[in-house]
């Protein structure tokens, strides 16, 4: 029997064809609102993994990475899967089994570090506060003081689960001073806030596309001190994961070797990475920061009108992110619903034991402008008001 | 001081703009050429990873993957990351730490679940075969005969490696003989050739989407059956991957439940596959197997012609990627140089033991048309004639 006519056991879908999208505001925690410019490179021919045009890219990719993490670190480049991806790379690169790492814990992701840990056979020692609530670098230096034997601190700068921005850098100092290394998550961070990786000894970080980079999600950027990479060499078991294994991994990305085949990178991913971050360059690093905090700031005066409390105090509010209360007598699900099918709007709803108690509006990278802000505060208006 | 007059350690790359991409033809082992409808696709704006529009999507790609598999496997849907992703996903998954897997290796794909397997803590049987010959049924049956604490057998059915087609069917049923577990990669056999999950009994099996589905690099196609998804649940230790455990995983992708966040899937990716998907089911997957095998006898037939030789035998040549032996006096890089500049033809090298030994040349998804074959001939022609 001919292939053409070979019998086929599982039959196709009913009804199959294009699919629709609609055109949404997205003003969640991210994804977030994606600049046509972004939309468009990520339509481009695909090009082979180990097209020297592709590779030029890379190292383009790499040196905008490195002017939106501020550093001079070799190692900095994008990992192939979301910034779930990152967080595990950082992890599993650096921590072998029975090493302790200190976790600041005050989010989902900051116990998604404690999973990450103890599945590569860490130990974490966790250092918890309530949600919403910022770490203390004066309590993880005494934690640090006590125990002696932890080798790592790990800790979320942006906390996306609440809104909340760490003192990245005195937790860094803190860490420093008793010669910790440091595992630091910015997924929500990079590009919308200070993130400044050389002058706080940062030793790994890693963030993503969707946030305030305004990419679609898919890539996690990533970047690893001299110290690190040192540290990873040295290892003495093998990384757990072959896929996220840093070693094997620079034999595609760095640039002083000749380029070896470890796994098929997402070629237009990347473009639309590369195109992001040259518009990040053209704004500027320190433009895009105060563009942030000036929206925020007009969006918390807007919230403040309606008479919507933040979850989070000053200084620890993310201009990127805000977190607020749900309104007692107001249905969480009822008013989201109405943004999205009403106004095509899309906000976040809170994650873990906040879920149901606020919502979480999100102004990053391209999304932060004023058209955004002035459309939620008026769809939010209109809902409430129901 | 503000933040717009910051101080910037790291500046900005002297020259940043957007990256002019130059149009391949993909002949390679893979990425192919993309279809425009895909590409077009993947340039829709992003929805949020919980918009229920894009829930519908991923249900409408999960029914669209079981009838490319072949399967009526719940748990189908699309891995964030590459093959490689996949592969540690299937492996990572089933394999529990001290647990054997028979691996079948003729090629680089084979050793790299050797990899895979021991870095889980698996015990890695190695049936090994010469790269370019098929794997022998009889003798994986004989292997199990004698090792019966073997719990799983593994091995690649399409070896990008090499180009051959290993007997998937026959090895599977080898498998069942003695009551194993049956883990295959198909990355480069999805839609290309037959791949018939359910009837052949395979327990997982996962895929890329830039070989014959014609799709951009990025996502892993991905079936687990009923019993391997029971094998998981039942599972004595964690995953030791956060970002692969599918028991987390089935919380986004299973329409049983209530979706909850996991990661943030590859948004723009995912509408890429899905139009990939859409123009398999549009054309058939019989009519897609039997456009590979006619398109592959074709090129067969031109080089036949320039004198070149297949370094894979039948009936183990896969129609969809050619393996041929460059002629002696033939200088490897000098040719693929000429082809990439010359003529914006990408076609591969040899892998390992077969690096300047060998050509790879693909004819995948949308890429395996008449146009290719005659511009390939042609230009394969004119370099080597020089």
């Amino acid at each position: 029997m001919s292939l053409e006519q070979a019998n086929l056991k599982v039959a196709l879908p009913s009804s199959v064809g294009p699919f629709p999208i609609p055109l949404r505001t997205l003003m969640g925690p991210g994804p977030s609102d994606v600049h046509p410019r972004v939309l468009l490179a990520m339509a481009k021919p695909t090009l082979g993994h180990l097209d020297p045009e592709f590779i030029l890219m890379m190292e383009e990719i790499k040196k905008l990475l490195c002017y939106a993490f501020q550093t001079n670190n070799k190692a900095t480049f994008a990992v192939s899967g979301p910034g779930t991806a990152g967080m595990e790379m950082a992890i599993v690169n650096l921590v072998e089994p029975g090493e302790k790492v200190l976790v600041g814990v005050n989010g989902i992701f900051g116990k998604r570090m404690v999973e990450n840990v103890e599945r590569c056979g860490g130990v974490a020692v966790i250092y918890e506060e309530p949600m919403g609530q910022p770490l203390n670098p004066e309590k993880v230096e005494g934690l640090l003081k006590s125990q002696s034997d932890v080798r790592y601190v790990a800790f979320v700068h942006a906390e996306t689960s609440t809104g909340v921005e760490n003192p990245a850098q005195a937790l860094c100092s803190g860490a420093h001073q008793y010669k910790k290394m440091i595992i630091m998550d910015t997924v929500t961070g990079l590009g919308g806030v200070p993130v400044l990786i050389d002058e706080w000894g940062v030793d790994v970080a890693y963030s993503g596309t969707q946030k305030c980079l305004g990419a679609p999600p898919g890539l996690s950027p990533i970047t690893f001190s001299e110290r690190a990479v040192a540290h990873i060499k040295a290892r003495k078991t093998k990384v757990q994961s072959w896929f996220l294994d840093l070693n094997l991994l620079m034999g595609y990305w760095d640039g002083a070797q000749a380029r070896t085949y470890h796994h098929t990178a997402p070629i237009n991913a990347c473009y639309g990475l590369h195109e992001s971050l040259v518009l990040l360059a053209e704004e500027g690093l320190q433009k895009s920061w105060a563009r942030h905090k000036t929206n925020a700031k007009t969006l918390e005066g807007e919230l403040t009108k309606l008479g919507l409390k933040y979850l989070v105090q000053e200084p620890y509010r993310l201009p990127q992110l805000h977190s607020i209360h749900i309104p007692s007598g107001v249905e969480d699900a009822k008013v989201r619903k109405s943004l999205l099918t009403d106004w095509n709007l899309e906000i976040g709803g809170g994650l873990g034991s906040l879920a149901g108690k606020i919502w979480r509006l999100g102004l990053m990278g391209h999304g932060s402008n004023a058209k955004n802000i002035a459309y939620c505060t008026h769809a939010l208006q209109s809902c409430l008001l129901k």
